[in-house]
């Protein structure tokens, strides 16, 4: 991933706002918090995702690692935290992800709702993964930029693995289609979301 | 742990039918399936008990790597029913867990609902723990009766987490008499519910 594809990192249509990244390097506890919490969110929902599509069996070999990492991601916080004697907290409201909970399809056509649900992940995985980008280099300091660079390169490799499983189980046309709707309703979060340095998103 | 402390085994009032580990060998697929869903619903619960109990630093940093185990051991008994051709199929209703559930305090005193929490986990390890000695002893395949035994030594130390964290957080003698309550009440239900191979309860 070069440095200078920060602006389409995975196909994002609106680049985080510049002043996040400082906003988030003098708040470092809630940082590290927020995004303990956004690991664990990532790991329970995939387990939710495997209970609900356990008869589809590449999706659940697949993810089921995915968890043990998320998890993992969700213990190297922590521990983070711990070295630096900052306290976990208490789990936020995450208005980014109940901003795109409503683009969901909630009824209807299985399929779309099923693709929905990777998409969500795609998305998240890639937006966590140009936070973690403007973090590994615009913090200051090498140890965290490098902290940081690993959870950037996980996110990425998490994202193509959701747009792999959907044009796997879904028709690739469909799968573009919607991706496309997504990425432009994202920006749109975006762009109205309040730039808060204690939020990952 | 010796084989002949089954009748009494982490407390547990009433042992396990002895024709369950007859059925349960004849329905290898749906046992294998049932103990999946145990191990993820192990998981889940363990998060969300993080989440909710997230001041209380010990409860975090012990149970965090009770979740990586948990989820580990899904992704055995993933493996094992891959192995064999088997299906991972849907999860079905845990009537046992269901019982149990009935007991807990939901309201009043927070400290009496926490310590509730904390005595389900660690009456299912324990009985967790009954069922996969059952499995190791009863089972005609060397292979498996392995298999389960290293299950049975894992939820034997989660029992003793559950009860130390219990006696860490609140006062021992209320501890002592709570559970005494949670294993008379546990035996009721072992009485009543049906002997069923197709399930880990």
């Amino acid at each position: 991933m070069e440095t200078n594809d920060v602006k389409n990192i995975l196909g994002l249509q609106l680049p985080t706002d510049p002043r996040w990244v400082d906003l988030a390097s003098i708040s470092l506890e809630d940082i590290l918090t927020d995004h303990a919490y956004c690991e664990q969110k990532a790991a329970t929902s995939c387990i939710s995702l495997i209970q609900r599509y356990s008869e589809k069996e590449k999706l659940v070999r697949e993810l089921s690692p995915i968890v043990t990492e998320e998890w993992g991601h969700f213990r190297l916080v922590l521990a983070e935290l711990d070295k630096r004697n900052l306290k976990l907290g208490r789990q936020r409201r995450d208005m980014y992800v109940n901003e795109l909970m409503k683009f969901e399809k909630k009824g209807g056509n299985p399929d779309e709702r099923f693709l929905d649900k990777l998409l969500i992940f795609a998305l998240i995985e890639a937006r966590s993964c140009e936070r973690f980008k403007r973090l590994s280099e615009g913090l200051e300091d090498p140890y965290l930029r490098k902290f940081y660079r690993r959870f950037m390169e996980s996110e990425a490799g998490h994202y193509h693995l959701f747009i792999e499983l959907s044009e796997t189980y879904l028709d690739k046309a469909m799968v573009r289609t919607r991706w496309q709707e997504w990425l432009t309703y994202e920006a749109e979060i975006i762009q109205h979301l309040e730039v808060r340095g204690d939020r990952m998103h």
